[in-house]
């Protein structure tokens, strides 16, 4: 067996004593890793900084790598928020006496052992950490070459907090980074329960095409927000920015809005004011495109077909105009990505047609779509926002680490 | 696109119908369908013989595929007992109001579109059909070729009961039996929301390869029952027998007895007597082989390191002898394929930290294995046993085919 498989081998050996803690312990494990994190401030900024040396100054990456003394204190902060949420493994889901006297219940259990393949973002190395440990699950992170410094010393400070209450540290393993490994953990079935990849769609695409492994995919968010007839505009506007602007580098932020042909006219003049003043650019259908252009919208373009169903992730944005409600609906179902979801809409009865219709992980009526996070919806921190149907859809967080178990407990029932 | 694929898009657009229509009209459907089935039983026989024609009188599929008068009435009075069961969509998990007023909740939905693979048992294509329409999927479904014609009518018995009630036949898409045609089946990630492979080991690989969409699988049960030293020996031969020659051709049967050491040659001269009695071929290691040849148990042989962690789906098993309970946790853990294990034992302390510790969809104590099922558990018809951990483990039934949706109705919150 090879190093990294052994290894596997020997996460997936320890996870059944974290599975087997008290939730007390384990939150023993989370107060010290906080603390850890406090005491070594400087420490772990000074590796950090060799991470982000080594990127560009203008490079976007920089801003997502670096770490401060700030954003640090928030991460011991996120760390101790998890100690707060309730266990989500030893649940009672059922419990029945079957007629032949077999008492069967069934519990939550931790998952097992959890991988998790993410970018250049250090928090999640202990967001992914503390979440884990809080459950009962071992935990295998495979973060990215660019954070090498930074996820070994935060690593570090994991494991001796691991020490300190006892468990072992292999309970938690960062794996080497080289490319190649990352089908090793892709395809250790035996080892490793669930995959999770974190970041751009090109590693979705991946782990989507090689894992053997159960995944649970995160991410893409194509998200529309659809203006009917009789929306109130000056809601519209302000639902609209914000949800395009308020951090358009995350995956429940606009990218397409939706405008039903009674009201896009005027909706434009209205909006195009504040997106200008985030120098937004829009790529507009034809009807979009002459209303924008009778107000001399500067940053200003024809929509292409590729621009919708395309996440900008960046403050640009496309424009679709309508008909009419089943025209709004069929170009949502056609180009989302089953994310988030908005009708901004004073009509009920076509706003919860909307709600019912849309098939999306969440979707909202007169408000932004950026509320799609784990920390607003009250579950805390989140691994990412699943995008499939099974399992977990929405913010997957401390609540969904765990799989069932069927228990029956008889006096020699046989069938 | 493909002709396959249109169909899917026609699947895909249907399933939205389906989903709204109230539980009763998805009910009049399933009502529609049994009585079809009853009346056109000579019909369905008819077509069933052209399929069991040309199996091998002695072929063990022969059987798995035949139908009789009795066996669709028995499938009939399943359509029924799936009406009866509870609509898993529409429930609302949770409800409450943010701080910001966001009034935000969580209700289960159908999944949308659900692929399901199988084999020979005509019986699936029934059962399916009905947990998808009573809980307001539609279905895909890819049968084995060797049960073309009864499939055939089945699914025109189908869309009979659909179109008597004004839904349209797509909902149940039955796709040509070409191979070729799997693949487009798994990577159709616009059109299915899941994927189920029911039936051999080798198609659940293949699925678990090639599947672009999400997976459940289902299916290869390696279980065991370990005997402790303090079991009750009379009972734990009643357990064992049971759960070896009930129903060996089930992924529940058993397949690996484990022995305590301090009663294995008690136990095994026990147990001889009725595994003899059904031709049970034991495959023993060295210590089950000197007591069984003792007894001249007719049906032995020496157990190589490929008889553990085999599933034998026939009367045979293997039979391990070990030193203490970790020794038998740790064949069973290197062995099992997570499916069902039990340990027979008189000593509550070690029975429960067997149960905790053995990391199975279901785990017995006392009982036999072969209780892992849908219907046993109270759960109705069930699409398969789930090994894996994500979304369903265990029986995987009718309760299990939905996703949640978070619903967020606001008066123009922004964030």
């Amino acid at each position: 067996m090879s190093p990294i498989l052994t290894q596997f081998q020997r996460t997936r050996f320890a996870a059944s004593s974290l599975a087997m803690a008290k939730g007390d312990s384990r939150n023993e494990v989370l107060a010290s890793l906080a603390e850890l994190i406090r005491v070594n401030m400087a420490k772990i900024l000074k590796e950090n900084q060799q991470d982000v040396a080594r990127i560009a100054t203008d490079h976007p990456m920089r801003d997502r790598l670096l770490l401060t003394q700030e954003r640090l204190g928030a991460l011991a902060d996120s760390v101790i928020s998890v100690m707060q949420l309730p266990d989500p493994a030893g649940q009672v889901l059922s419990k029945k006496t079957l007629p032949n006297g077999l008492e069967l219940s069934k519990i939550t259990v931790p998952l097992g052992v959890v991988g998790v393949i993410f970018e250049s973002r250090p928090n999640v190395t202990i967001d992914v950490a503390a979440l884990c440990i809080r459950s009962g699950n071992a935990v295998v992170l495979r973060g990215g070459s660019d954070a090498f410094h930074t996820n070994t010393i935060l690593v570090q400070m994991i494991h001796r907090a691991l020490e300190k209450h006892g468990f072992s540290t292999d309970l938690v393993y960062l794996m080497p980074t080289d490319r190649a490994h990352v089908t090793t953990l892709l395809t250790a079935v035996k080892f490793i329960d669930v995959i999770i990849p974190r970041g751009s769609e090109a590693l979705i695409q991946r782990v989507r095409k090689e894992s053997l492994v159960p995944t649970i995919e995160t991410g893409a968010g194509v998200c529309h927000t659809y203006v009917a007839a009789s929306a109130e505009l000056s809601m519209a506007v302000n639902i609209v920015v914000n949800a395009k602007v308020s951090r358009p580098s995350v995956c429940n932020s606009l990218d397409t809005i939706v405008l039903h042909q009674s009201i896009a006219a005027e909706f434009l003049r209205l909006v195009a004011v504040p997106l200008q003043n985030y120098s937004v650019k829009i790529y507009a259908d034809n009807v979009a495109f002459e209303t924008l252009a009778q107000v001399s919208y500067p940053f200003l373009e024809r929509a292409t077909e590729s621009d919708f169903g395309r996440e900008f992730l960046d403050f640009a944005c496309s424009i679709k105009v309508v008909r009419d409600l089943p025209e709004a609906l069929a170009h949502i179902t056609n180009y989302s990505s089953r994310h988030s979801e908005a009708i901004v809409s004073s009509d009920e009865i076509e706003a919860k047609f909307f709600l019912s219709t849309v098939d999306a992980a969440a979707v909202y009526w007169n408000a932004s779509t950026r509320f799609t996070d784990g920390g607003e919806f009250g579950l805390g921190a989140e691994i990412g926002i699943s995008t499939q149907k099974l399992h977990a859809r929405g913010p997957f967080a401390l609540e969904k680490l765990v799989t069932e178990k069927w228990i029956g407990i008889g006096q020699g029932q046989i069938r």
